[in-house]
């Protein structure tokens, strides 16, 4: 049973402005530990997988930050998209390029900016994916909700799963609920968060695309040829931008037959904005997360990330966001956080393309 | 009547920290305008004095600075003060000097650290004090107050003063009051707040130090000995840190009795603390006050002050103080700003020098 970590790395954003910028989006940012997301999201693989064995998704843009990030990676493992075509492409051609050498080796589909808090379970949880995966079905980790959140899509829980004791059938994906059926879905226990993390074998994600998406499957076959050959790359550019730009979750499981999905309570937080740090890193006694050299005085429940160098006074407030990023300040209120993008519309406006 | 403003630019302080630091205190914060306040200050007087007629007094530390700001007045006016006395031995000081040349010149003693609104008023009241001050008395501006301010002293006025229609006698000098008597005051109309503005004939003045600060005119006569000889600084360095570090107010003006206050409504504000911006500079429409490169959205009656290369983002908050200082960086609310001291606590206390 050989698993493949394919990290997805495509991700842009302006959340966590100014700290991510575009060339340097969340995933390349430490912001649960010293180390860039995207690095510890790496790790938490061995022992189920090693870095030799891990595949990275990533645009043009980016890949040299990868590259040096993760150099213990093959660089042939390092899949740069000629363009950004969603999760159903760059998932089918970490599927080609896998399945050209071990077709029934199972790729662990993970995003590169999520965190884990409980790593045992978060790899015993992925231990019985993997199993279910080898079997041949399509397997998503299902995460234990913590709270009524409206930003994620669910997945309900369906029959058991003949053979298997630690998955279920799916009984449907569900789109991102209003707050009153997220807190159903929270009160029933029959519901999980869809964070994007799916186990399958490469065959077998590459048999589904073709049976729900003809015009993928016959792209990737494109590719699949070139593989491990001079023509890769030229290939590459050639055919993937053409490809349709759909997520996996739309464009195949939602339609799969043979899915299952794996309960999982390990501490997982998608790292949403500065107002989820505090979920992931150590807050001081008054509940405010400090980096850098900050100068709290009667401050409660704040993220205050300064630099090493420069004093950050905060006196006399709580719940607030303040980010020195050293080239730009943000100040905003922890519930206020999703309203970052506004000052990235704002900087785009003016045509200030140096703090983007 | 000739009149000397005398610039009183002595003070340190911490209530505008990171931008001021012990090097460079209030006084030389271009916080109203883009000079420095004590630019604006000595600005203030044509045309009733010119910068040549202006005398300055400031600690060592500040000498060069105020040079450098105020390039017309002659070297010799600059009175540094070998130590730090409080304002008995200061004011003291600049009328030995200027009686020296012209024992009947008035001088006009300026803090050099507030705001004027109201010029043409403020002129005006200056020039009825002056006239007052030519006959001998001691003369105070009265600032009508605005608020029940508890942060100021107050001068109560007395009958009325005869030949002068524009000024009263003064009832009495009144410490700090609590609310309660602040805002009874304020209801009277007989308060007025003492701003520190002094007008009196040097002559006038030395001979109330003589009677009042028998210690201080001893001094102050043997360094008037040396005025415009070689062995001046010498003897400033000598006798003036032995003098009595006293107030003016305390040690003569609430103990003389030819004394006269002339109330001025003139838009004043001492520019107590961040929070006192908006007292005296423009805000936009949603009563933000704004420097450098900000981008305030959804922000209300804010001060914010960035830098002009980099960005100041603030969203969704009200009655918050932020500053980029360039190498430091405060966040606090308006009503706290009294306590960016604790900061300034907190950081000597660490040994940061460098940012105090």
């Amino acid at each position: 049973l050989n698993l493949y970590p394919v990290i997805m790395a495509g991700g842009s954003g302006t959340r966590f402005w100014p700290l991510s910028r575009k060339a340097r989006p969340k995933q390349f940012l430490p912001l649960v530990s010293e180390r860039a997301l995207i690095v510890d999201t790496a790790a938490r693989m061995p022992p189920l997988a090693s870095l030799k064995s891990t595949f990275v998704v990533c645009g043009k843009a980016h890949a040299p930050a990868v590259k040096k990030l993760l150099k213990g990676m093959p660089a042939s493992h390092l899949l740069v998209e000629p363009a950004a075509r969603n999760t159903a492409p760059a998932i089918g051609l970490a599927a080609a390029v896998i399945a050209k050498h071990d077709p029934a080796g199972v790729l662990v589909v993970l995003p590169s900016d999520q965190n884990v808090l409980d790593l045992p379970a978060f790899r015993a949880a992925l231990a019985k994916a993997a199993e279910i995966a080898a079997s041949g079905a399509l397997v998503t980790l299902g995460i234990k909700p913590t709270r009524p959140e409206t930003g994620y899509g669910y997945i309900q829980v369906g029959g058991p799963l003949p053979g298997f004791a630690s998955g279920r059938r799916v009984g449907a994906f569900v789109e991102k609920p209003d707050l009153p059926k997220a807190k159903a879905y929270l009160a029933s226990g029959d519901y999980f968060w869809n964070a994007g993390i799916f186990l399958f074998r490469a065959d077998a994600i590459l048999a589904e695309i073709r049976k729900h998406m003809p015009q993928l499957a016959d792209g990737l076959d494109a590719i699949g040829e070139k593989v491990g050959s001079k023509g890769f790359t030229a290939a590459l550019g050639r055919i993937f931008p053409k490809l349709p730009s759909v997520s996996i979750d739309y464009g195949v499981m939602e339609k799969a037959q043979n899915i299952a999905v794996v309960p999982a309570d390990v501490g997982w937080s998608d790292v949403g904005s500065f107002a989820a740090l505090p979920e992931v890193r150590k807050a001081d006694a008054q509940g405010n997360v400090l980096q850098g050299f900050t100068i709290p005085v009667d401050a409660h429940n704040c993220v205050l990330l300064g630099q090493p160098g420069r004093p950050l006074a905060v006196i006399g407030v709580s719940d607030l966001v303040v980010v020195d990023a050293g080239d730009a300040i943000l100040v905003c209120p922890k519930d206020r956080s999703q309203d970052v993008r506004k000052v990235v519309e704002a900087l785009q406006a003016a045509g200030k393309v140096k703090f983007l």
